[in-house]
């Protein structure tokens, strides 16, 4: 590239647009369907087909574990492969502040183009817009994915069923904090990094060994409590929690002691819960420790219908240590805006 | 609603979140796939699929003709049509502003689902972030289309052939300078309204009746000319275009005139170029005049093969009145930030 920052005429449409195009975007998101240079892609996908969008706004835009750049594509490809799907097309739309350090956004895409391959997807659309400064804060990303349902019948929200079991992939709430606390120039920072990572491999596994997921979700705004309550509202089930099997990382759990933070609240961005009957718990189980980002994995809770347990069609019950109970409620307000 | 302007956690992922889903983006979204409330959509669809996402920016968010909304729909219903495809899914990622005024942002979501009934699509996933004031514009919205394609061979850029006729739906310019005269509040702009809108059934019958579109692209951003240079240098071959037949409407004519501006390098966001071989021009020019979008229809040049005529391979030779030719070349910097 020529300029050393972003002119507004990168997003003409004109000339520097497409210099833009082939000289970083092809480079680096480099396959058939993008280098075609239509107005879109043509995609080798039979139906039926899940549909997924996020916008990724996060600030900083490089912390420890990734950057927005691998966000947009893991975040996406999670979304997706959460529908029973495999991820395989994204579409990506930049919205860049005129100015922006040229080689900020060649970074952003080297890690975009990385995490596709890691992903097992391909970016094959795109736009870019440039704005004035201060239209917008360096820079936002949209993707869109696209796959084909693997699952059959596909999990959906509404699928919890009386006595399966909840699982979740790993420990929670570590891209949240890491979010923050970089954020805000904390010095235990050095000891935790974001979980951004991408799940497709693990939900086709778990897919196709088990054959019968029920739910499957990634909990990220919100964290896993507010994500729990959105699955047993939609279901009408209750869903007990035992606090102490939940995976937490200690030093996340530090960091959210310190900052009065609730790590069930905090986004994650490379986990996944798994609602499945209680027969394939410890399939599932082995299934997610074996795969590259499930590791931590842990059976968390059951699913009970209402009035067999304490708590109502829709609630969340937390289990303490101690033997008692009391509510896990969804996130009322904003702990943190630009997290993802 | 009950808050009067947009606060930050209404893109939280929490409460506030799904309230605003609920009582805005249901209300004028409505249909079954975005309600079932999971992180995407599953699809009746089946493939080849054409995919295409669009960012939208404008500034005004109002403007006579349409808003960022009809805005965000139309033009991706286009770009999927371009693919020869009947656009069916819409994804929809808003990126908004604290303290926008929610009257604002429901204004804007009743166009979207206006225009998405008119287009004949559904919107069945979205994404809401909400950043902090002075970190966006007010409100920026991403839209990502998929439909099945219904033209075999599916037209492409790459397609034009020698002896083939250059059509353009309608006049040029409109949309581009409606935004610009709006934005300085010129009096002329009384006179001038964007050409916002949906022409997939415009292709829908060209590809049926006329079985062999060779080329079909809409002139966004960087206009006529820009997108002409485009599709030539993509085909290698030579576009000749008489400068008298292209329509330019006579408020749109004089508002360049008086503002130093070419239209044919505005922006257009309701009119497509149709190239296709010349036994089947006459038929194409008919349907266009036919259907809602297409009144001001016109055959406005032909592609040669290089060495045929004046220019080059990849090159666009305007012919004006007096006889005589000069060489239309693509957009260099930018004329007009945010026009779409």
């Amino acid at each position: 590239m020529t300029a050393e920052t972003l002119l507004l005429d990168y997003g003409s449409g004109g000339r520097a647009s497409q210099r833009l195009i082939a000289e970083l975007f092809f480079k680096h998101f480099d396959n058939p369907y993008l280098t075609a240079m239509n107005d879109g892609a043509v995609l080798d996908i039979r139906g039926p087909v899940a549909m997924s969008t996020d916008s990724y706004t996060v600030d900083p835009l490089f912390f420890p574990g990734g950057d927005i750049g691998t966000l947009a594509v893991h975040g996406t490809v999670n979304d997706v492969a959460m529908m029973g799907a495999r991820p395989a097309y994204l579409s990506c739309g930049f919205i860049l502040e005129e100015g922006l350090p040229m080689e900020t956004l060649e970074r952003i895409v080297t890690s975009m183009g990385l995490a596709a391959r890691e992903s097992g997807v391909l970016i094959v659309t795109g736009d870019t817009k440039v704005v004035p400064r201060g239209c917008v804060d360096k820079i936002f990303i949209n993707t869109t994915g696209v796959g084909e349902i693997i699952a059959d019948p596909a999990p959906a929200g509404d699928k919890a069923r009386p006595g399966d079991v909840i699982l979740v992939s790993g420990t929670m709430g570590d891209h949240g904090l890491t979010i923050l606390s970089h954020r805000e120039g904390l010095s235990f920072a050095t000891d935790v990094a974001s979980d951004s990572a991408p799940l497709a491999r693990m939900v086709e596994r778990l897919t196709y060994e088990t054959g019968s997921i029920h739910v499957l979700r990634d909990p990220t705004r919100g964290g896993l409590a507010t994500t729990l309550n959105e699955i047993a509202a939609q279901s009408g089930m209750v869903f007990t929690i035992r606090e102490e099997d939940i995976p937490v990382r200690e030093s996340v759990r530090s960091g959210c002691s310190f900052l009065g933070l609730d790590p069930l609240y905090l986004a994650n961005e490379g986990k996944l819960i798994c609602i499945l009957p209680a027969d394939k718990a410890q399939q599932a189980l082995e299934i997610m420790r074996q795969t590259q980002f499930g590791g931590d994995a842990a059976v968390i809770g059951q699913v009970l219908a209402p009035g067999d347990g304490p708590g109502k069609a829709g609630q969340v019950v937390m289990q303490t240590p101690l033997g008692g109970h009391r509510l896990l409620n969804m996130l009322e307000g904003e702990q943190l805006p630009r997290i993802c």
